[in-house]
């Protein structure tokens, strides 16, 4: 079948351009003896992280207890969830999770290590990586003496094991916050194996901006507009593109393509950059300008040459992330032909 | 099972207010004698769109196919798609649904009329409303010119049926529009039946806005932020909220919840209005003013009382619809009490 003859919307996975990215950050980080933890989230899709620890990947990040079963179901053995476990229901599920597959887990507060310890005592090893904030001013303890109190605490408590630290993204500020912290940590006999960071826009300079060893990035793989907006990669770097057709074009200089909020996800470019939802290959002068759930307008007042009604696009999204998670499976491409469909099995995992 | 003991994040409908506000709603269209044709994107469950035409709605209302498709499943039996359908196999889909119920679909172009035309062939007849703009500039003719003309074609249609007109929203345009058409189609013998206007925010006022005789909403069965805001709509008067639990309290003034743009949908407030992404019930000071995937910020500085890691709270959204399409399945509750889970049925169909 070809790709055209796919019914829009539809994403679709360049699986040739997904290898190369695949492999050029799997090849930065064996240049720089960094462990790569790639995060699950953009994909979601148990081949492509098999794929990656094929390649090279020490493991897998995800950051919802949803996607580690998931993951763990399809065979993939050694994750970390860098996100804060918080109550008695997450606790028994890590339990399950530990029990068949290698975990780490995020915390920040005494809370999150009150869950890790009591799903630990069902006798599975259970590591931490305590979060630190690095500006980005979400989760993760603001100071390093609670860093070095949580991480007491961790490596006190029976069955769980303080693994090291963690942050997002990797910045100047993680590295000054790792400065103080790691001789506060060793005067304490709690060396750190693991000191992660993240970030696709910034990964291949990981090595210039703190002395972390692992990397943990998702949305290499396939990229998107904020990604070529940051410098980081470019239009023929996109793995996934919306496959869209317009379905009307009510004025000279309107089209209405048939996909909104519903395939798109609504984030925006960060202000000063690029304005509206996404990069129309075929026409890079249309600014699709305004969603709602199902219609997509663009302004077409800048192309001299204007898309027929049923003339089919292929959208560069803002955001691939969360693209992912709004389409239950993904055409799968490679040598520019349609190879089937996959499920994206971890889609929607958000508990 | 207590309410309190579901894991988060989770969305709720509470099934008294969902009630409530079908009879409210029901009500008012009979009292102006109006079609109710809900708009099933709002809640996208088999379950309340038939209890919507137990209630007296005269059909319901989809936006895709796969929507329609799921509903004719369920035992929907008279749909109206306010969509322009483009293409062969959308009009092998079509003619699949007209063999089994009840079909009207929208068209704002000649390349519609021909989807709906090649769907007709298969030997079911289709009703066709052409879709008129009135201010909103998505889909839609704009020009009364355009609307006889497609109302013509349409008639003239071996298969179609020239049903009548649509719009949305309705408001002082439409009716400006209409009194152009009106005469202008019945000069022509092409009678509309049905005249179609849509909108929760002002649907109560849609006797006041223009003369139409079918009344499309969806959003008025839960009710949201924006509804609320329009002065459509109280808090008490939302059925679904977002439970969520408190996973982080990094600084005194900041909180992190368990959901982000993967739960909530990115919508934010038109301009001038309302901040953030939702509005915390137990903490109508706090503001979701950040989003990341699973991660929302909360900013606490103008809370008295702060809440702890691990306590939960409740949201309603801005926009309700995207976040029935974000989850698998919600939550119902009576009287307080959870009754069960219910399959987004609807969700996710996009194509």
């Amino acid at each position: 079948m070809d790709l055209a003859a796919l019914e829009t919307p539809v994403p679709v996975v360049d699986l040739d351009i997904a290898e190369a990215n695949m492999a050029r950050m799997q090849a930065y980080a064996d240049a720089h003896g960094l462990a790569l933890r790639p995060h699950i989230k953009t994909h979601k899709l148990p081949a492509l992280a098999k794929r990656q620890v094929e390649l090279g990947a020490r493991g897998i990040t995800c950051q919802k207890l949803g996607e580690a079963e998931v993951m763990a179901d399809a065979g993939l053995d050694d994750i970390f969830i860098s996100y804060p476990l918080i109550g008695e229901a997450k606790a028994e599920r890590l339990a399950a999770l530990a029990a068949r597959v290698r975990m780490r887990v995020a915390a920040d507060s005494r809370a999150g290590l009150a869950t890790l310890a009591r799903a630990a005592r069902h006798g599975h090893e259970i590591g931490v990586v305590v979060e630190f904030d690095s500006g980005n001013r979400r989760s993760g303890v603001m100071t390093v003496d609670e860093a070095v109190a949580l991480a007491r605490e961790a490596a006190a408590t029976p069955g769980l094991r303080f693994d090291g630290l963690m942050t997002y993204p990797t910045s100047a500020a993680s590295a000054a916050f790792l400065a103080e912290a790691l001789p506060r940590l060793r005067a304490e006999g709690l060396e750190p194996a693991v000191l992660s960071g993240g970030g696709s826009p910034k990964a291949l300079r990981t090595h210039e901006l703190a002395p972390v060893n692992e990397l943990r990035v998702g949305t290499y793989i396939y990229n998107d507009r904020m990604m070529v907006a940051a410098g980081a990669a470019t239009w023929a770097d996109c793995a996934l593109t919306l496959h869209v057709t317009v379905i009307s074009r009510p004025e000279a200089d309107r089209g209405i393509i048939d996909a909104g909020s519903k395939s798109f996800a609504g984030d925006i470019m960060p202000a000063g950059q690029a304005e509206g939802y996404g990069y129309v290959l075929e026409y890079p002068e249309a600014k699709l300008d305004r969603i709602s759930e199902e219609h997509g307008m663009l302004d077409l007042s800048a192309c001299a040459r204007k898309p027929e009604v049923g003339e089919r696009l292929r959208i560069v999204p803002n955001h691939v992330c969360p693209v992912s998670n709004l389409h239950d499976r993904v055409a799968l491409a490679r040598g520019g032909r349609f190879e089937g469909f996959v499920d994206v099995a971890a889609r929607g995992r958000t508990v």
